[in-house]
């Protein structure tokens, strides 16, 4: 009964060789879902080891290019893979005209059909409602239109003495306490912390967020434990970023390419 | 008084963790020049430690996704990185809208001038006459318009005793004789060999070309020597590709990435 998050980038920007830029892949009850999708992603996915024909849904936060520049090349390959199964995209509009443009110049037609979701509100809204996973898309606070995603399990009468398992995704947003309300209680938030809070005035300039600034979010939003990630290529050293969001926050961990974070069944999930 | 080429991606149609998709660089006395960017050409750069703000022209060959998916990321990355110099960019008209409507998206405005260049022509062309190259194009045969690329250096008066050295990079082609005119006794000369010969249907099918074909074009057009490259990923073991092209032309060599093949003044070069 797995329920794990496995980091597939963890830089803000522009990829480098130590990290890579944005993706995430949740494994619900080995359902998997990738979010986001940088250039390199479907390297990162083949790294670790991933099958990733077996994913289903994409879910885009936002489009700048360093969350989904990789997507129309991993959508290609698994075309010239062989793949059949239908493939839900969740994103903002214009990226199914940014999809069709490519593949008209390709002159490819996709082997499978590549459903498109288009993100268009701006409260929380049920996206999707799978066997036994509910996803929510809500509104974040960023330069350009952002939202987030809550993965909320769905257990069966027979699992009904089992607290349900949840994970929100915070991509680029500035600090706003206004989304706390959309995952309150999750077993698992990540929320990016580009900068160190020195660098609070640079952060909000471009509407991101810092460490300190995520583990409030985390503490404000009665979260069990946080993940943070996004960070500034500018830090080759995570642990000042760790260090100032644990003092915040405890039970934060830092998102790094390749780490996969196991959410427990539990009896007594506050959700 | 470098002349020489990097090769940042051997693969045909998909990255995978030994090979990735197309690109070479050629370094003509210190000036730069990006040939094809595939999904990952940013990160081999900067594996393969190419100072790459220093690229000032970039020609795609064609609009499959493994010769330019890495051209956005790449060309955002160098306007985060803070370019200010001017990049000249040759492709077909299609690649035009395909970045327009990504950097819209973003709402990115580059901080530098990206300078479209459309390939249009049917025939060889001089495309760019810098300082001390000639860059020709020529058309290919494959399932979509698709181009060569001739590099032809150009000596000053006080150089006249040295021969002028040349690169021929022929991306994705059928076998077809009706290009050896473009490039005649080059001293380099890259063709796709994406199968071997015992998958020549295959390849003609696909608009490819086989290893021996690659050698057969490299006899008939008098070349110097022969790199080949854009390998099926079927192929861990790109040994067999080699030894049937050096059965028909014995100067040939396997494009992998990170090799830099450097071409040697001379005072009796046909070209």
């Amino acid at each position: 009964m797995t329920f794990s998050v496995t980091v597939l980038g963890s830089n803000s920007a522009i990829p480098t060789l130590q990290r890579n830029p944005s993706a995430h892949l949740l494994n619900a009850n080995e359902r998997l879902f990738l979010i986001d999708c940088a250039e390199g992603t479907q390297l990162q996915l083949r790294r670790y080891k991933i099958h990733f024909q077996r994913i289903k849904h994409i879910f885009i936060s936002h489009l700048h290019g360093d969350h989904f520049y990789g997507l129309i090349g991993f959508l290609t390959s698994l075309h010239l893979l062989g793949r059949k199964d239908d493939m839900h995209l969740y994103a903002h509009p214009e990226l199914q005209q940014i999809i069709d443009l490519q593949l008209a110049a390709s002159r490819t037609t996709l082997r499978y059909s590549l459903i498109f979701h288009p993100l268009l509100s701006d409260r929380k809204e049920l996206i999707l409602e799978a066997e036994r996973l509910k996803v929510f898309t809500f509104p974040l606070l960023h330069s350009i239109p952002t939202n987030g995603f809550l993965f909320l399990e769905q257990h069966s009468s027979t699992q009904r003495n089992r607290q349900p398992r949840s994970y929100a995704y915070c991509a680029d947003t500035i600090y706003t306490e206004d989304i706390i309300q959309y995952f309150r209680g999750v077993d698992l938030l990540y929320h990016e912390a580009t900068f160190l809070h020195n660098m609070v005035d640079s952060a909000h300039e471009k509407f991101h967020s810092t460490a300190l600034e995520a583990a409030t979010i985390a503490v404000k939003a009665g979260v069990k434990r946080l993940l943070i990630g996004h960070f500034s290529a500018r830090y080759d050293e995570l642990q000042p970023l760790l260090d100032e969001a644990r003092a915040v926050f405890p039970d934060t961990e830092l998102a790094e390419d390749g780490k996969k974070i196991d959410i427990c069944l539990s009896e007594n999930n506050p959700l």
